[in-house]
C-alpha cells in the first residue's frame, strides 16, 4: 500500500456519514497500521522502509523536524510548510500517563542529529504542557550535538480574533511580538 | 457606572441560561453602551473620560496597543499581557462591508503616536484578512512617526495540537520559529 493508496483510502473513509477528514485520517491510520511499515529512520508510516520522505532526494537534509505523531507529520506535509526531514517521536513525555523517554524515539533522534549534515532541529510539538516538557527534555539531550534548536512560534492562529483567544495565547503573542514593516 | 459595576453586570448576565461569559460580555456591552462614555483618548468604554486605563499613572506611556474593538482590549486586560496604553480603532478596514479609514479612529492614533513619549505601537489585530490589511494600512500612516511598529506573534495557540491546526497557522508557526534554549 503506497502513500497514494493511503490517501485514497482516507478520501473514501471521509465519505462515510459522521466521519470528517480528520476522523477519516485517524481511521485510515488504524486500518492500515497492520499493512504499512514504520520507517526505521523517521518513524513515518509508508509502504516502504526507509519511507518516501526519507529517500526523497529533493528534501533538505540539514533540517530535522521533530513531531509527536505521524498525524502531525501529515498535517505539516499538507501545509507544505516544511521541506526537510522528519522524526516522529511516537508521543510525548507524560507524567500523568507514565510515559518516559525510553518509550519515545529519542536515542535515534540524537544519533541522527549528530550527523554533520544536520544544521537545525525544529521541535514541532504541541503547545501543551507535555509537548513543552518534551521539547525541554529533547533540548537537553541534544545539547551535545552541534545543531541549532528551534521550536514553532506560539501566538495568534491564522483567522483568530483576539476576543476568542485564551489568556496564555495572548500573553505568548504579546511577548513574542515581531516588527511590523511600514510599507 | 464604573468599570467594577460593568464587571458585576457581566457576572450577573453570565448566570442567565444560555449565556456564557463571552456572550454575557457582549450583552453587557450593548446594555451599558448608552450609560457609559467612550474615552475621548483611547476609545475604551468607562464611566469617566479619559477612562481609568488612560489616567492610570502606573501604566507605561511609551507603549500603545492598537485593538479593533473594546472587547479585544478587555481580552488583553484579562490576560494581563499588556501594561501600556490602548487605542481602540472601532473595527477594521473592510472592502466587503465598505468600511474605510475615515470610519476608524486612525487620525487620533497618528496624533497620539507622534508624542515623543511613545516608543512602540503594537498592532494587536486579528490574524484575519481584514485585520492584517488594517495593520498594513496603519503601518503606512504611521511611517512618519518616530515609533517602532510591531504586531502580535502568529503561531500555535497555547494548548494547541498540530493535528488540529490549519495550514496557514502551521506555515506561520514554521516560518516564525524561534530558538529553543537547551536549558
Amino acid at each position: 500500500m503506497s502513500a497514494g493508496e493511503i490517501e485514497r483510502l482516507i478520501q473514501l473513509l471521509a465519505r462515510l456519514p459522521g466521519l470528517g477528514p480528520r476522523s477519516a485520517r485517524r481511521a485510515a491510520l488504524q486500518q492500515t497500521a497492520e499493512r504499512v511499515v514504520s520507517c526505521g529512520r523517521c518513524g513515518n508510516l509508508d509502504s516502504q522502509d526507509p519511507c518516501s520522505l526519507c529517500v526523497d532526494p529533493v528534501r533538505d537534509d540539514s533540517l530535522i523536524c521533530v513531531v509527536e505523531e505521524v498525524a502531525d507529520l501529515w498535517a505539516l506535509e499538507r501545509s507544505g510548510a516544511f521541506k526537510g526531514r522528519y522524526h516522529v517521536l511516537g508521543g510525548t513525555l507524560s507524567a500523568l500517563d507514565g510515559r518516559g523517554p525510553e518509550e519515545l524515539r529519542v536515542a535515534s533522534l540524537v544519533e541522527r542529529a549528530s550527523d554533520t549534515k544536520v544544521i537545525e532541529v525544529i521541535f514541532a510539538l504541541g503547545a501543551t504542557v507535555d509537548g513543552q516538557t518534551t521539547a525541554h527534555y529533547l533540548a537537553e539531550r541534544l545539547a551535545g550535538c552541534d545543531v541549532r534548536l528551534s521550536r514553532l512560534a506560539h501566538g495568534v492562529p491564522v483567522g483568530g480574533q483576539l476576543d476568542y483567544l485564551d489568556d496564555g495565547t495572548l500573553t505568548a503573542a504579546m511577548r513574542a511580538r515581531s516588527p511590523a514593516a511600514s510599507s
